[in-house]
């Protein structure tokens, strides 16, 4: 991938002189346009060898462009914040609002590559990354974003020269430390590595652009030209997403249309005293859980779902109230707020993710993507069938990152829901929990169980997996939750 | 302020027993009116002794309503991403939105309280902090919230016997450590030291609600009672903010209506070929100051702010275009989003703040509190009238936090901003920086004169000094707005 780009590629000065202003004018209406276009936002991806480049790149653009319209994030070691998180969690947090360009220095590729190069991973390692990185980015491109991924390569020769070079100026001197000289000498490794990484992920929604950063005159039009025609093309020709259909194959109904939740048996309940002792002592096991020493190092995601009335809040306040208060937060999820509308739909519940040590129990979720964004059509199927695979990647990083996620369905029936949506009109604390809302969403009953049904179906993992809970008995109910939870977590923190 | 709380409150069970159904529903009543209302947030600091029952009441609380609503926030050693930002930070972030409950558990009384009992401050130093402490609850209060301190108290004896009675059980013997017994050993100076904290803070908009500890069920529905009665006569009748003005005296205007601005010789120039050797010397300068050792501990804050076409953008530009961009980021100010909306106007900006070792560059700012809401009528008098004080507080936080705070004031005369209108409308890649409504505001170049002469005089501080900028010619305002950052980073970095 690399050979055209060690060429000796090189731009005059005068033809330079000559290029740069129509160029620079372009770009500057380019991203005008793209700003009152705002449907997508523009991820520039600057990585690469040491010395090509790409600090200089990087200023130029922002001198050619409005910098207040480029969102520009450099990523060093990472902060107590960060490290508390799944990785991505910063790289989310980077991520430019639609109708802006974030232009980040450093990216998803600098640790597979750089842990890679200095066999502190195994090639299935780097093999995982790279399978992950795809997924993510074909994600960002789905949701409407333009990825541009530069890599400044030098060849090794000019590397050398190149080091040498800003050593021995007394006013770059000190950019240049003893860990660049280590890295030089693995310039071999760094090389093979690379472009393992380069190819496995050089893909149509989101393709490597080589430039060979010797020249400084040829790198910067290279770049600025590959980023002019890219915003052009996008804002001229915008994807025909929103009439979209999904390429998948359609979800396929059981033939006898028995589906997962008429298999739960809603009879089972648990008399009152058997409920009250069980309580004690499941409340009782889960606060003893959260003083076990490891649990500082664990977040809790628990997640809740089910039909309206199905008893999320009744269940959650069993939760919490074994909890000290310190230890939760209780997250109710509605309509986004327009700062998550510009962005791809998981970023609200990446920005809020509990940090170490914390429960986040959250009163509906990420689910509303193939539940009611579903059935009601303010997603387009395209957008929900991939939100599957999506959401299976965000569950994935955070049990990997240590934490125990589990996720609630509770299922009661229709004419369950009926009785308490009525006794919920007669007691005076509950009618704020029922609205004109609720009695039309029982309209679509049987469209949110046919959701419900594909949404467990296709993800409930081992790692995140999907209580199904008998809610006709809020005491059955309450009582599995609790119990399965205690079991999830002393599973984690003991084993 | 303690003494009513030694008396030994309490209530039976069966007291307890027989108001409590009624208070929660209540509670639960006026949470939900409290979000219909949705204009004013509540915030509840719990406060106070060890072993005196903060926790159980936080999480008793959560149970009686719904925790959905609630947020609870715990602080405990900062993060580092905090440590990197002045101490109230912290706290800005666990600010409710409107319409909701926040309950902090430690707050901005922790540290000034505990740093004076273990003599780590001076007593001036905790006077410092009371003054401020004042003044930021003012401006919460001014802003509609609703705030509620409760500390809770327990008499020496009494609190002994808790600390041994929690460490005897062996259910809650973890609790208690040795810092609990060091701190009990301090139980006089803490009761002092509180003692004056809270004699001090018991003001009008936020007044201190001390309860007696021992008794759970007094506690609870004490703190239930007080916060029902608090939350229910804030909605039934909600200050008169919308309409109010200003009870501050009028704004002065110089008899003879020579105002600052109108001092400024804005017939200053530079010629090219001058320009372009200072230009190359102050930005070399200014990148030199940010490979000071010290830099990486620092924060600069700049702030433009001026007419339209004034210049702002291009002596950004000149600036950013000496920095490596890993270390900037302009922040263009715009209307604020819904989240924003829902929070005190300063809100967003703390968000943002930058980090150690970075510039925050703010194309207009915080200022537009008082020019564009004040000239167009968007904020109140009595909202932007108080905001020179809340800005001056918060630019103070900055500079002692070590950040270099500078603000500049771009002059152009009105002909000149009309030159530079029409040139824009000529100019190919510039014709998207003029808009009907530049047109408008500039029919109201005088009232924004008045409004900005006004700011500068109240908000020009030694910490945090408006530099004022003649920018008829853009050679000669470039230069001044380099030299004087230059100037004040190097000086602080080197002082």
């Amino acid at each position: 991938m690399f050979e055209s780009a060690e060429l000796g590629h090189a731009l005059s000065k005068g033809e330079y002189k000559r290029v740069e202003p129509g160029l620079r004018a372009d770009l500057l209406d380019a991203q005008y346009a793209l700003s009152q276009d705002g449907r997508f936002p523009v991820i520039v991806l600057i990585s690469g060898v040491r010395g090509a480049g790409k600090g200089e790149t990087v200023n130029l653009l922002n001198a050619w462009m409005d910098p207040r319209h480029i969102f520009t994030s450099a990523f060093d070691k990472p902060t107590d914040e960060e490290r508390e998180r799944p990785e991505m969690w910063r790289y989310w947090r980077a991520l430019p609002p639609k109708g802006k360009i974030g232009m980040l220095f450093g990216s998803w590729y600098t640790a597979p590559i750089i842990d890679r190069v200095f066999k502190r991973t195994k090639p299935l390692e780097l093999a995982r990354s790279i399978d992950e990185i795809n997924r993510f980015e074909k994600m960002l491109a789905d949701d409407g974003a333009l990825i541009l991924k530069f890599w400044f390569h030098l060849s090794k020769k000019r590397q050398k020269k190149r080091l040498k070079a800003i050593a021995a100026d007394p006013d770059t001197r000190w950019k240049i430390t003893k860990r660049d000289w280590d890295f030089f000498k693995l310039y071999d490794r760094f090389y093979a590595v690379s472009e393992e990484a380069l190819r496995e992920t050089s893909t149509a929604w989101a393709p490597w652009i080589v430039v060979e950063g010797s020249d400084p005159e040829y790198r910067a039009v290279t770049v600025g030209r590959a980023l002019l025609e890219a915003m052009r093309k996008r804002v001229a020709a915008p994807p025909e997403r929103r009439a979209k259909k999904s390429d998948a194959p359609p979800l396929v109904r059981p033939v006898d249309k028995l589906h997962i939740l008429d298999t739960l048996d809603l009879s089972q309940s648990l008399p009152r005293e058997k409920y009250r002792k069980a309580l004690a002592r499941q409340q009782r096991a889960l606060a003893l859980l959260t003083r076990h020493p490891k649990f500082a190092k664990r977040t809790v995601v628990a997640v809740f779902e089910g039909m309206d009335a199905a008893g999320k809040g009744g269940a959650i306040r069993r939760i919490t109230a074994a909890l000290d208060a310190r230890l939760y937060r209780v997250i109710p999820i509605a309509a986004p707020s327009d700062e998550a509308r510009a962005q791809p739909y998981l970023w609200r519940f990446w920005r809020d993710l509990p940090r170490a040590g914390r429960f986040g129990v959250y009163d509906r979720s990420w689910y509303g993507r193939v539940l009611v964004e579903r059935v009601e059509g303010f997603a387009e199927e395209a957008d929900w069938m991939r939100a599957y695979a999506e959401i299976n990647d965000f569950e994935e990083q955070l049990a990997r990152h240590g934490a125990v996620v589990i996720k609630y369905w509770l299922q009661i029936s229709k004419a369950e829901q009926h009785r308490r949506f009525k006794q919920r009109e007669k007691t005076r604390h509950k009618q704020f929990k029922i609205t004109p809302e609720d009695w039309r969403n029982r309209e679509k009953w049987n469209a949110y169980q046919v959701a419900a049904a594909d949404m467990i179906e296709r993800t409930s993992t081992a790692q995140a997996p999907w209580v199904l809970v008998e809610s006709n008995d809020k005491y059955w109910a309450r009582i599995k939750v609790l119990e399965t939870l205690v079991e999830a977590l002393a599973a984690r923190l003991k084993g």
